[in-house]
């Protein structure tokens, strides 16, 4: 059987992740094709635990920066492993909201953790496992988090100063630029048929 | 002001390192020291939650190696850096029940996870942070197993195969062998008092 399609969504919160996923969801199906969409942190019970770890605020203790990359590591290789590699040889595609590039921008280029040690740790979770697509919804953080904060509480990682955001959007760019065959870049301030229209005629280029 | 002892008890379930531990307690609180016992994985409430993690048994998903590991150096990453380093500056000696050698013998010696990702991981985590003094209390698992059946119910570890603990058992003693100088290997299938009597002839060896 075929194997399946990986396709991550990147980008900051309000970016338009849950939106365009709807999108990749239905052009898929519509081709006859297999979907299950999952997130990140999570996606497993396990790594579902991790996340609420990772996401509540909390005042009794103040998460180090390694515990952080750690347990974001952990649930990523619960779901990589027990998840979404068994599904994809199932021949299923995999539609997974934020994956590892969003540990490079956040704890690597938002947190300025050395990135020896996050490659080192993506080495031992990932090996040589990449998305076939990674859409990268680009937005000004400012911008993304008014349309967040339409949907209601700020997690951990909201909670945030602005110049961590920047951090994290600027890190975001590099990648896509260093790796422009995998990471596809798109202004995620465009008006939502625009931006829908852009993943969808790259869907078509990749001949689904 | 003069920097704290950082000392570890090791060893296999029911091997006596809780008894121990009120032993090497008791000794340096008569010394007029300031002691402070915790235990691995836990010891802050983010770690303690990871222990929650690690060690209840569940049947919605079953953990992978790589998860299980991170989720250990999370947690000791947190209690490092959060709790003993800052404890150890003011001047309290620190007793930790299980550390880095438990890793090195459950996930190393016991699940057979390769030792390069294990020491990559331990060097991101602890960098050349190391114990001052650790006891490996040494057992038959057949036997502690009994002493620890005695007390209740067993986790996730407890229920493993013998071979396993074997395992443990051994690659827990052939580091000891490597590293005479900072882990004392002490017969733990002795009478309690003699056990008690090496675990503080040891303690007046290191003249604290
Ligand atoms: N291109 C767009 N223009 C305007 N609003 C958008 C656009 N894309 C998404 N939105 C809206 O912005 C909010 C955040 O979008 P969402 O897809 O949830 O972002 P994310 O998942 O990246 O956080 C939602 O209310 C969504 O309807
Ligand atoms: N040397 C010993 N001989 C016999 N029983 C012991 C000895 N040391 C401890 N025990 C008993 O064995 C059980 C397990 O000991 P414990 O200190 O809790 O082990 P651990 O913390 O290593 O799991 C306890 O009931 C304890 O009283
Ligand atoms: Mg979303
Ligand atoms: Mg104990």
């Amino acid at each position: 059987m075929a194997k399946g399609l990986f396709i991550t969504l990147e980008g900051s919160e309000g970016a338009g992740k849950s939106t365009q996923i709807e999108v990749i969801c239905s052009y898929l199906k519509n081709k006859g094709r297999k979907v299950i969409c999952v997130r990140e942190p999570g996606g497993t019970p396990i790594a579902e635990d991790i996340r609420a770890l990772l996401k509540t605020p909390r005042n009794d203790d103040s998460m180090c920066d390694t515990t952080e990359l750690l347990l974001m590591y952990a649930a990523r290789a619960q779901l990589v492993n027990c998840f979404i590699k068994p599904k994809l040889s199932e021949g299923f595609d995999i539609i997974c909201d934020r994956h590892d590039l969003s540990t490079i921008a956040y704890q690597g280029g938002g947190r300025g953790m050395n990135m020896d040690h996050i490659n080192a740790v993506r080495n031992i979770v990932l090996g040589d496992f990449r998305p076939d697509l990674t859409f990268l919804l680009d937005i000004d953080p400012e911008e993304g988090m008014k349309r967040a904060r339409r949907r209601g509480d700020l997690d951990r990682f909201e909670q945030s100063k602005m110049d961590f955001f920047i951090r994290v959007r600027n890190t975001y760019i590099r990648c896509a630029q260093e790796d422009p065959e995998h990471i596809v870049l798109i202004d995620g301030a465009q008006p939502l048929d625009v931006v829908s229209a852009n993943v969808i005629s790259c869907l078509d280029k990749f001949n689904v």
